[in-house]
């Protein structure tokens, strides 16, 4: 058992607490979070990215999904702490555990700043059901976590108006106007890329994610914003106080404004705010409950958006087929390594003007190792690339012209049958999703069997959601958009689609032991024209990167799917080819020649 | 201005009521209901079947939807009412308009038996917000109609075995497990289809529906079934003895009970019984508030039903098939009117052994009138059908064997090229979604674009969801699966597929002033094979007529869509042809010859 379980039941029993709950959130209800949260790893050894750990006096337990199962039950073998495989009809559903084990007149702990305030009203109101108490103001293991890692701040930079495409100005009064016709006095933004948006700001506090640590709170006259003091330049103060925008370095004091809103409606978003945050604000005020406005305005990428985002895809295709020719002229030494391809990659990145950054951590996998979705290389956990099968590279960028997301899939040398057919249908799904036409108003759930058709009339499926939104300059996960045969209702990616969306388009197939494919482009929603029966849409694919066509089983495409591939070439070969010269462009060329 | 408005308003004064709400809804909120509940046609002249009339002592609305714009505009007006045309912008929502014309302080009245729990409850909460009061147990037109139609009270028969496929003491079992699973002490089912499922028995209370008036209570030991005498039977009446039901002829014995029940949980659907129901539940009562068990039970057919519905869509195939050659033999005569098509049709299905009526009002349209969805003509209003252009025509029949719902466009001589392009749009998108192949669990969200696709594809649309779940000898329209690519929550008919579940294939294309085109099919969702992967299903067409090839356009038909017709057309004349006899079965099989 860790040291670190003994001395948490040590506070449980000094505080009279129960049963303790620990998340994996950050004050935010951020998607990845900084190492200054991970106290699951702390308590448990367990290092996955989703998870929540709960303790009693004599059991402990680790909920989490089917991507940890192996690599949690490795990491929990010694830790007296017990694995609960979610989804598995033998595991108990952790709120029902957690109701059953808070004995009556008992007592809940947990940190209600990085917990959700729907999640805590929820168990609240379970826990008074039976006489119980949450007690949700609590950090128990900051007593005893020594050298914890700070709260990141790195500075803010300004994301000028030829990159955000409108001034923040405007978006106030957006967002007021909204604010007016939801007939809210008040709104409390906490969601780190709603404020970055909102404000045209970026930061560095989450790996990939280019926010900052911050609190927001807006009504018709004011607004106030919390973040730490080394946020801030003086270019960044000036802006902010240039807009009117009041600054509070102190995060305690965002806690102490809430309490003292006297004035409502107050519009917040229940999953979105922690419950340290909704418990503050008082019980006299009308809440009105749902998605920020924010959250769909920055969805609906607006023209300078959408035009700088085909620079970005631009950058980052010809840094990726630079990638893929080095690797297809490289392969044949048996020298490449999956982590050797993650650095030479970034270097090609790298070259272009204004790359920040990847967007997520760089998935490069080679044969077998592809088929574990997750999947990602490290220096010290490297595998050598063989001179045949299949290698997959699922990598992004963050660009002052946006974000992008991309997977390839290509043959290292000779491929096998099933290797061609597995690519071959990642392939004519993600090309047919491509060409979907739709009336604006169409969710992503109306369009996923366009991807999943090739896969489910041979029996086949992959385990994954086709498509998900993508931030500008922001996090390469966004609602609310995406593509998904069945509701997920926690993703909240299922809203309409208009144009300015951008969704990715990344159909796969994962053989266990064997081998995985994906093959994905990012997707803009476009107006196509209107007539009697409205709007209708189409799709345009921004990512320019070559398929390999020669891994694919050609007998297995129908007429309109070659048609497709080739179209996608020759768009390819028209953007890269002019950027490419002598041996490489040969090969682009060939690479871009109708099947 | 109607002398019934005037009334109302008079026993609204004498009641001090402000704001009087008129539904359509009987007791039990069917979709259908009888010529008894019919106030809004008595108070303001409109006939339609969908609408709510809102009345203050200076104004008049009657709310209702774009298929009965045109109509009502005209019975409305001299109504003195105005009409209030959902989905436009310039209509208010209804519960905004009532909540802003009840003053402070003020009533609003409405019969509670004639008004869903669920929207009760938010009326409620919504007035007693602004001081006001919500007078649920009225129903001011009673003491005015002169002449009302009685409640129905037609006589009950029993469903045997081997057409139910399940004993009424195993569908009791069942539904008691599921009450145990949800920890539900007692249950209320006022649902007249749900009530006929679980009893294994039918009625004709209301039009097209084989269902009785009745409410019923279960818990652990106990079943209590409320209905009129006149609907017994002395076998029904034995039979009920014997599965342990006991009867009560006196329908204010259920409100009573209900207010007599003492221990809960209390298992309702808040959206499927009436606010008296739910008001009179004690407040002291938790109450668990989700779909019926029974709703789903019966939307999954079991084996024999499954056998029994090919019977039946055998049968009927063969009596519109009759039809059809009868209306090719006869049309060029330009004698046939579109009424005496419904007479004729109704001739062949009334040969049918075990057919007990239409399963709705037979829409039989000519040219323009297929146009508007919901057309169906009457004797006093007839069309003569001329030897060209289209003729839809969409009916079902009701049998011991199940219900039936099928629609056909057929060419009446010369077609244009436009009604070429149109009906075979239909049929592809027809056979395309009967092709479908999809993982168990697909909601009907995501196969919907199958059908839409080639309208989309080509700019064009129709304004209705592609399918709907059908009873087995219930209703016609039965939660709750469905074929939509946009969500209608009210609808509720999203929930995932699996085998057993029956649901229609009917796109359509609709040309205001010139045709409408529709194809129907109902499918059967089946069991294809389980892998890793999950259980695949896929659908199996019951419905057997042929498709008029000789109106389609196959230009535009793809290869795939040429080998499923001809596949359709195989098995149409492989089941009817045997029972075809001369020039008529030379007909069919010309009809069913491969492209």
């Amino acid at each position: 058992m860790k040291t670190e379980l003994t001395l948490l039941r040590k506070a449980m029993q000094e505080q009279g607490i129960d049963v303790y709950l620990i998340t994996m959130d950050d004050d935010h209800q951020s998607e990845y979070v900084g190492d200054h949260y991970k106290e699951i790893r702390l308590i448990s050894g367990f290092t996955g990215s989703a998870g929540r750990l709960v303790v009693t006096m004599d059991e402990a337990g680790l909920w989490t999904d089917g991507r940890y199962f192996v690599q949690a039950e490795k990491e929990l073998s010694e830790s007296g702490i017990r694995l609960m495989r979610m989804g598995r009809t033998e595991t108990p559903d952790i709120m029902d555990y957690i109701a059953e084990k808070v004995p009556e007149g008992g007592r809940l702990g947990l940190n209600g700043r990085c917990t959700a305030y729907l999640e805590a009203v929820s168990l609240k109101e379970r826990l008074e059901a039976k006489g119980a108490e949450l007690v949700s103001d609590t950090d128990l293991p900051a007593d005893f976590w020594e050298d914890r890692p700070k709260k990141a701040a790195e500075p803010i930079f300004i994301l000028e108006e030829n990159f955000a495409g409108e001034s923040t100005a405007s978006k106030i009064e957006r967002l007021r106007a909204e604010l007016q016709r939801l007939a809210a006095k008040v709104h409390i933004i906490t969601s780190l890329d709603d404020i970055a948006w909102l404000l045209n700001l970026r930061g560095d506090d989450i790996a990939y994610n280019p926010v900052f640590r911050s609190f927001l709170i807006i009504d018709g006259e004011s607004i106030r914003l919390y973040l730490d003091k080394e946020h801030l330049t003086e270019e960044v103060s000036d802006y902010l106080s240039r807009l009117g925008v009041s600054v509070d370095t102190e995060e305690e004091h965002f806690y102490e404004a809430v309490k003292g809103l006297k004035e409502g409606p107050v519009l917040i978003e229940s999953g979105k705010i922690n419950a340290a945050c909704g418990f503050a604000i008082s019980k006299e005020l009308k809440l009105i409950d749902r998605m920020m406005p924010t959250t769909l305005m920055k969805a609906k990428k607006n023209k300078t958006e959408m035009a700088n985002l085909k620079k970005a895809h631009l950058k980052d295709g010809l840094a990726l087929t630079h990638f893929m020719y080095w690797f297809k002229e490289n392969v044949a030494s048996g020298e490449l390594t999956e982590w050797g391809c993650v650095e030479k990659l970034h270097e090609f990145r790298a070259q272009n003007e204004g790359f920040l950054g990847e967007s997520f951590s760089t998935i490069s996998a080679y044969g077998a190792n592809a088929a574990m979705c997750h999947y990602s290389p490290s220096m010290e956990h490297d595998t050598p690339i063989a001179p045949k099968g299949l290698y997959l590279v699922d990598s992004g960028g963050q660009y002052y012209e946006g974000t992008t997301d991309v997977t390839r899939t290509w043959s290292c040398g000779p491929v096998t049958d099933e290797e061609r057919t597995s690519l071959t249908l990642s392939v004519i799904a993600n090309m047919r999703l491509a060409d979907a036409r739709f009336l604006e108003g169409t969710g992503g759930a109306a369009l996923d069997y366009i991807a999943r058709e090739p896969f489910w009339r041979r029996g086949l499926n992959f385990d994954h959601g086709t498509g998900h939104g993508v931030g500008y300059l922001l996090n390469v996960h966004e609602r609310p958009v995406g593509i998904r045969y069945k509701a997920v209702p926690e993703r909240q990616d299922q809203y309409p689609f208009s144009e300015g969306m951008f969704v990715s388009d990344e159909p796969g197939l994962y053989i266990e032991g064997s081998h995985g494919v994906r093959t994905e482009n990012m997707l803009m929603c476009m107006n196509d024209y209107s007539n009697s029966y409205g709007q209708f849409c189409r799709f345009e694919a921004y990512t320019l990167c070559p398929i390999d066509k020669y891994a694919l089983d050609t007998s297995i495409m129908e007429e309109r799917d070659k048609e497709l591939l080739n179209a996608y070439h020759k768009k390819v070969w028209e953007e890269l080819g002019p950027h490419m010269e002598g041996k490489e462009k040969e090969w682009l060329k060939d690479m871009c020649e109708p099947l």
